[in-house]
């Protein structure tokens, strides 16, 4: 039987090599007669788990030496306190909306610090991105957060913003939980990056953070010491007990990706030339038809998650029925949004949007 | 080959039958054509794993139905903020300190509120359990904390305090990370107990959290949303995207508790007649023999964690080469206590014990 096609928007599809590996390790890893889930973080095998895992991702992203990488726990929805609890100071900082999850980021901040919204796109029903240009930014602001990739929205930044050139000292937070290792990532405009795991890294329960050293060592007396980035940095993400197996998938998923090769381009950059195919295959398909139709601006549309909708919406049903008849499992788009979506993130292959568009041409002719 | 015997104080041990069935279904859970991993936490499949696992839990413990039980994230270093977080309305609690762990838990929560510790074993250098009748416990604290198993020290509460009996009226808290699943509890004297999974629940990365409810809704407002005890409850424990292979993992492990018959014992109450077997054998051997020797006192010695000393401490990096080669993992002891540790949870079968008393008294023979 060929493997469905999971277009779930996360947890999501993971490779099925990367699946295999696991498997045949589950009970005895690399001949040391025990299964990673059962080895003591602090013993050497862990350890050469972790580092590899660590090494890979710092040569993925291309992330510089003065960045700390750190494997921590509770996700993007924990970070939205986690970060304002190591960066604010207890002062003030903006926040740029442009979907649900920096909304989120910008209410839980708001426990920590004086979160100003420095622009929105709420007017446009998060169809849009407010232009650099005209954000509002404070002068005495301890960084500023926006959420690069929408999952729920579908919008993404192709470009960061450049703080300095609009007037701005602050250091830049980007939540890149549903983009993350699916492009390449210009650090000289980053400060913090966080991500949770369950869509391009691997299971979720573990958060990426990469974050630049100066910006750790500020934490508010009322951070709990095991998400104080200076401790665990300090511990080698081990003051408290990794999420060791899910470190050690994040790290067979990076292996994974480091093995991938588009021509001359391998690693990230190969995905992200991959994952352009993708999106270019499907949005050219909704831009073309008249029975679904995507509402995102062009410039700003997700290459992770593509929102599309049906002409006629008393055709849902039939439309995610016929669908996982094929094959074709979790298209149903997000409550807040409605319709569906379709989760392209790096384990999907071409071969799984071309089954997509297929189906999609198929149902339409059934409508008429 | 048959698998070593792993003696590593966690993450630790799971019973070889939970990884097979994990690594078989690694790929296609029950049918669906995905990995648990690749599954939405919001989706149905998911949705009939976590219930299934909290109604073992609850069963396996007897939790009454006016405790709610969480499945969280940060292991049980997390808890010692997340607890008074929520607990301690910024007031005074009290602890008890028996060793490594609940002074931990005292130092954090003093971020949070008035820690103080109503007695300590420190003088004994945490072999013994300071009596419940001379514990100097305040008048307003809003719980008294204890951990009923010192992984480090090898010592545990085989009996819970009755605090009211005690004169207290505050709620007990107790961290059972390490001794979670081995024996029964006795609800009627607990408020909220917690445990990290790597010992005997599942991998590292999930924290089951149980409750009663009415101590839910007072957190503090610096606690982060995703920690939130009432907010965590409110949404099934997916506030958060929750650690959902892990759960399917410890939900495994509860079928195999389950499983567990001991004559007319079944589930928990079979596993703590083998824990108690487990724990006299080689306790017994320990106290006959001259070249071994535990510094516990006998009526707080735990079933779980057996630290042990060589009587020839120069002889120690023989004993453990000599025991690994025979495939017993992981018996080097604590860095702050020295000589050896033996975990035996509810993984280890009682003919690893036996193995390891046999590889001792051959051990002694060569030292003559």
């Amino acid at each position: 039987m060929t493997r469905p096609f999971n277009f779930s928007a996360g947890p999501a599809a993971m490779p099925l090599e990367v699946l295999q590996q696991a498997a045949a390790e589950m009970t005895n890893w690399n001949g040391s007669g025990v299964g990673v889930m059962e080895m003591s973080h602090r013993g050497k095998e862990f350890i050469s788990i972790y580092e590899q895992a660590e090494a890979d991702v710092r040569e993925l992203l291309a992330v510089p030496a003065n960045f700390k990488i750190l494997f921590m726990q509770g996700g993007g929805l924990a970070e939205n306190a986690i970060v304002p609890l190591n960066l604010s100071r207890g002062q003030s900082i903006d926040v740029v909306i442009t979907g649900s999850w920096s909304e989120k980021s910008y209410l839980e901040a708001g426990k920590y610090c004086t979160a100003h919204v420095a622009a929105s796109s709420a007017d446009s029903h998060f169809t849009s991105l407010p232009a650099a240009e005209q954000w509002q930014l404070s002068h005495d602001a301890q960084y500023v957060h926006i959420c690069t990739n929408e999952t729920i929205h579908g919008v993404e930044f192709h470009t960061l913003p450049d703080l300095q050139a609009l007037g701005s000292e602050a250091p830049l937070v980007i939540d890149f939980s549903s983009h993350v290792l699916s492009r390449t990532v210009d650090w000289s405009k980053v400060g913090l990056a966080f991500g949770g795991a369950q869509k391009n890294i691997g299971p979720a329960g573990v958060t990426l953070v990469i974050v630049r050293e100066d910006l750790m060592g500020h934490a508010l007396r009322s951070c709990p010491s095991a998400f104080d980035y200076q401790v665990v940095a300090a511990h080698g993400s081990m003051y408290n007990t990794p999420p060791t197996y899910s470190i050690y998938m994040a790290g067979l998923t990076f292996q994974w990706l480091k093995r991938q090769k588009q021509g001359e381009l391998s690693g990230v950059a190969a995905m992200e030339h991959q994952n352009i195919a993708k999106a270019k295959l499907l949005y050219d398909f909704l831009d073309n038809a008249s029975f679904y139709s995507n509402k995102v601006a062009h410039d700003c549309r997700s290459r992770m998650n593509v929102p599309f909708f049906l002409a006629d919406e008393s055709r849902n049903d039939a439309f995610l029925a016929g669908a996982k008849a094929l094959g074709l499992l979790q298209l149903k788009g997000h409550k807040s949004v409605g319709g569906m979506r379709a989760s392209l993130y790096n384990a999907m292959p071409i071969a799984g949007v071309q089954a997509l568009v297929d189906y999609m041409q198929a149902f339409e002719k059934t409508q008429a």
